[in-house]
């Protein structure tokens, strides 16, 4: 019966449901994981790459962790093409409050402008929901670091520790078994490919199936940006490696 | 029957309803308690929080009260991504009000303009009602203290007291019984919290799942806003603890 | 077979009739009457309250009754969010025919130019009907004291006395009974309370359940419109009361 | 299988018909009837009043009657909502060519203009035509007194005497037989009584039931509009009530 | 189960037709005949008039000729509201170019513009074509006279005699067997009122039940158009009418 | 159930064809023929005429063949108005061009322009394809003398010799057996008569049922366009009879 | 059941599916083969070619590859028509940035715009995704040669080696067995042919069925676009014959 209310944006089922919406994080659910943890020092964002194959060039651009502006990146799961289409509205959104106002962008106003752009899209006719909910990790000055996430309704939320994409919520327990709120970066990282690698369907994890990125602050004050080179990813899962060896004689 | 003028909201069905707007009020009978209780001397909003995660960042923000301007809060139940957009508009209504006219904007027109917003959405068509319910707590030089509701139809009202989102007439009940038009704030307050110990459905009664806002005047006459802090709804729960003990014995 | 025809403003019936706007009529048949009379000296208006509940605030604003400008009022029969469009419209052009002309709008041009905006409802794609019928109370120098109705197909009438909402036939029929031509505008609010107490379903007539609105001509020749207190309208019905057991002995 | 076929204006049936036209045009065969009739020195409009009430406020404008210019008058069958619409346009239609050219728009040019009004609503999607049929009478410097009609289709033609609105054919039957093209305006007035008093469903008809309006030159040449006061057209019904007994005799 | 594709312009059926194109023909095919002939020097276009009433008021107007400008004539069979718009644009366009490049328009650029109009109706949604087909009578300064005709495809093409409307196809038998080049106007006036007596419907063929117009080239060599009183027409006939029972015996 | 999917031209069937363009090139499959070959100085159109009749005026105008620039001309299979649109729409581009760059437009870029258009009539809603195909005669100074089509789709491509409409694929057999890329402009012209009077469905081939015209190089090293008189094409076809003959012989 | 949700863009199925892009693939899944693979030196496209015939006019037009700017060139398999909107959109992408910063827009920038207007066809009403897939080959300051593939959804990736159209994925297999990264231009060429001769179903592969085209460095640092002619891309396979040989034996 629900298929009477199924097919548009602009209808309510009669339990209130949007069900196109639902539809949407659907799309959304088979994506691969993504983690985001905060930490007392810098946000990591970590994600699992779906498809993988050695002709892919993977040189200089990470598939799934976008720039926002100076002090902010976000992590994607869904449809790839709603979520650059999204990001570009960030990019310019934050651009525009840089010089309009002479400041960054505070991070949670940023959020609540694209979630405005998503929520039309559930409201009006002739049009469907962006497929696809984001992580983002950001700093600013008066709440300094950040994670939200958001999704295909619109809705935003600040975590301290959340996941999103296949596995979600399995990863979520996860973290709410092992997050600390005064783990350093460093920590939140190991944490992230523990949970990864209890969520991700793969015998054997290294950089081929995870992105990292981090936010932290280098020692000018100023906030450091970083997608992790293939190489970085790989040596902190071989030395995670070793300790948990080291953990379990 | 009722389903061949259920789809849009440009269709009357032949007894004359919206059933469009009647779904998106089922939206809203899911969400969370919102109370709000007119006292002598301001007005309390206290609503339940129906997600919560320790992992969740509550650093700063109430996920259910919002400033308007700096004589208006409101509470919401029902879509938060639909409420955002709503709340906004309120807020450039409010601001655009007070740069023209050099005053605050009255508490009602303010609503009406909202509401009209609101109208618009279930009579045109390509698009759906809001699917969210507000309370709005407010002062002006007029009529001082006002509390008020608006719902997805438009329609909007004054109240002493009153209640939106899940159980919301087992607390109107509650409300009548208990309500006295000379309450103080704080007789006001710990009637919320007594309304909303027996409508949630939560054993223990905390911070977590509370979230409390008041209006008042301060000692220069001017509005005082605050949305309380988690230690500060923690205490009120726990003095009342001790009264009823008190009043038990 | 109606159903094929009763679902969009933009098709007749086979009979040529066009079934959403009885439908918004329908919408109208189930709420609170309302009762208009024109006396020689001033027009009364009087709806019945459905909807009343202690908490309400009904400080300041009546329910159903709002002022257009200086010489015209209306009472509502209907969707009250509806209702607020159209007398927000009204309220515009009437300003805005003042402003050019340096004169009050004449009552019927400003019903004139609602009703345009009601037909358009009626005959447009993705629109439907505004659920709302008005009494329009009015005064202007050419005709003085007026009374109109409205209904959702955007047809308006003049009338000496009449009804609106619930069971508007009945008290129709009340009407041309006892009313005469030459009333005073005292006899008129008499006869107003008399059939709306024949026609509210309710044992104890009072305030509470009544709304009263006169327009008369002042001592300066000035219209005076009043909406009148509780307190005013609960000592008319004490009157009454006296007046007819009176009359009964 | 016609109902493939009728939902749209925008669609013809597979014998080329517009069966919401043809929808249209029944809403107006249930109207009151109009007739017009063409003297040699002046035109009467006599309408069919279907709604009367003892409450109804009848001071100062007709019902289906409408002036249009100094030198045009109409009547209506049909729905009044849509005809006050139309009537406003051929107003400004009218006002403008006067302005521009500084005469008194020909009798055609402003219904062919009102037709292509009409037209347009039968021809683009999401619109319902007009449900009103139009007796227009007329005079200008070119032609004298002239007599059209329009209907929902936007056809329009002129005549000698016609009627709208429910029983026309039986009301053009009889005016076949009576009308002589040298009548005088007095005749033509007579005449129409006859018709109406034989075509509208009233024992006794008297000026409740009927509207009357004539167009004729007065002494100095210019046109002289008059819709008849009650007493007017009783008196015509009274006069002719003795002609016919002494008809009789 | 051409029904799928019968309900809009902008849908071929899988053989690649146009239903609503061809259902507007059929409109077109109950309108009265409509003939036009080219003659060495001038063209005659001839209407059988469907409708026909004492009452009707004839003074002054064709019923289904129009002019276009001073050296263009049309004939219409369809739907007539249609028509009014198109010749209107006609007029339009003409007028147009006869400002701008201060010479008359030639008759094929002319209806190519209103072809264009035409065709428009039929590709674009929520709009249906034009229920109307021309025959167009023109005269110009390179090609003389012509005759043309376009019907609700958009199509249009020359002929030296063709017919539209109803019986247009024993119409046009007709034509080819009696036609002849070097026909005079005289001649094909004649020929017109023979084919004319052959289809129209009606034993006794007279003014009433025809139009007749003429082009062609005064003494002083500018085009003269004439559209014939009911008394030529008559002539007309009566002198064929004694030519035919010379011929006889 | 390809019926699902033919409807419009904004969905894909399953298997990824539009349907609504696969029936608009069934409407150019019933239309006449149409061949082009392109010779080594010139290019030859010869089109199938499918109605004919001794009434139509074929002065000065072919049916099937247009004029684009000074360059290119075109042939059509198809609906006629369709195709009007887009000559006129192809003489604006090649004007536009030259009036801007003057230089004639390249053949392929004006040709590429019009498929612009013609695409957009395949994706966006509410249109249907234009139902016409085209065959493109050019010369510009860079590829010298060309040939293309363009079909439904909006896809064109450049041919040596080709046939679009009504028994297109047994005259492109013939073509392709007998073309000589070294062909005269001669030799073309009788292999376009040799294969249209093969398929082509008519006993007696002759200027009736073909409409010619050829593009070349004058003198003067102009282009030369010309549209073939009857007379022209029924000499050659004639001398193809005697030299037929002679081969036989 | 998926019936349901395929016939728009507009609507997600329950499974988070949007079915008319996946159509939309269907229709690339069936166009030629199309190759690309990044070299040391250069970037190779190779296209199979679906349509051949010997009168098409294969005069200095590839059929499958287009020039983007100075230095970008792509390959498309699917609709040709789609294709030539989108390629004439890059190449005013591309101009615009070269006039507005003075530097050849880098190519991932300019795909990203091409996507965003992808996107847009498969989230907005009354639209259709755009049938293409494409192969670009770029080279640019910052990342030298590059290769990327989009497809109807509006995404894109880069790759050292990857295939779409017909037999993409048997392509796919062949290439990640035979790619190596430090492979010249020539040897990328091999390859090329290698995987296309296994794929192409074909007995004889020669220039009728393949297109070439290589980007790489001319000796003064400039990117030296290239598409083959037929000579050439001949000679390569019979060079590769004679290796092949040459290694059999």
């Amino acid at each position: 019966m629900s298929r009477r209310y199924d097919s548009r944006t602009t209808i309510f089922s009669p339990e209130g449901r949007l069900y196109q919406v639902e539809y949407a994080q659907e799309a959304i659910a088979n994506a691969g994981t993504a983690i985001g943890i905060l930490a007392a020092d810098g946000v990591v964002l970590a994600c699992e790459k779906k498809v993988t194959s050695k002709l892919l060039d993977k040189d200089g651009s990470a598939e799934k962790l976008y720039h926002i502006n100076d002090q902010m990146m976000c992590a994607v799961a869904g449809m790839t093409a709603d979520a650059l289409i999204l990001v570009n509205n960030a990019r310019v959104t934050a651009q525009t409050h840089l010089k309009t106002y002479n400041e960054e962008i505070p991070c949670e106003l940023l959020i609540k402008r694209l979630c405005d752009v998503k929520q039309g899209y559930t409201q009006h006719g002739g049009l469907r929901p962006f497929g696809v909910s984001f992580l983002y990790a950001g700093y600013d000055d008066r709440y300094q670091f950040q994670l939200y996430t958001s999704n295909p309704s619109g809705n935003y939320s600040g975590w301290k520790a959340t996941a999103i994409g296949a596995n979600n919520s399995a990863a979520q327990t996860l973290l709410k078994k092992d997050y600390a709120s005064d783990m350093s970066l460093r920590g939140a990282c190991e944490l992230a490919i523990k949970v990864l690698s209890k969520t991700v369907d793969s015998s054997n994890l290294n950089s081929d199936k995870l992105e990292f990125a981090t936010l932290s602050l280098g020692a000018d004050g100023r906030v450091v940006r970083k997608i992790w080179s293939e190489l970085d990813v790989d040596l902190l899962i071989k030395e995670l490696g070793v300790l948990e060896k080291a953990d379990e004689e």
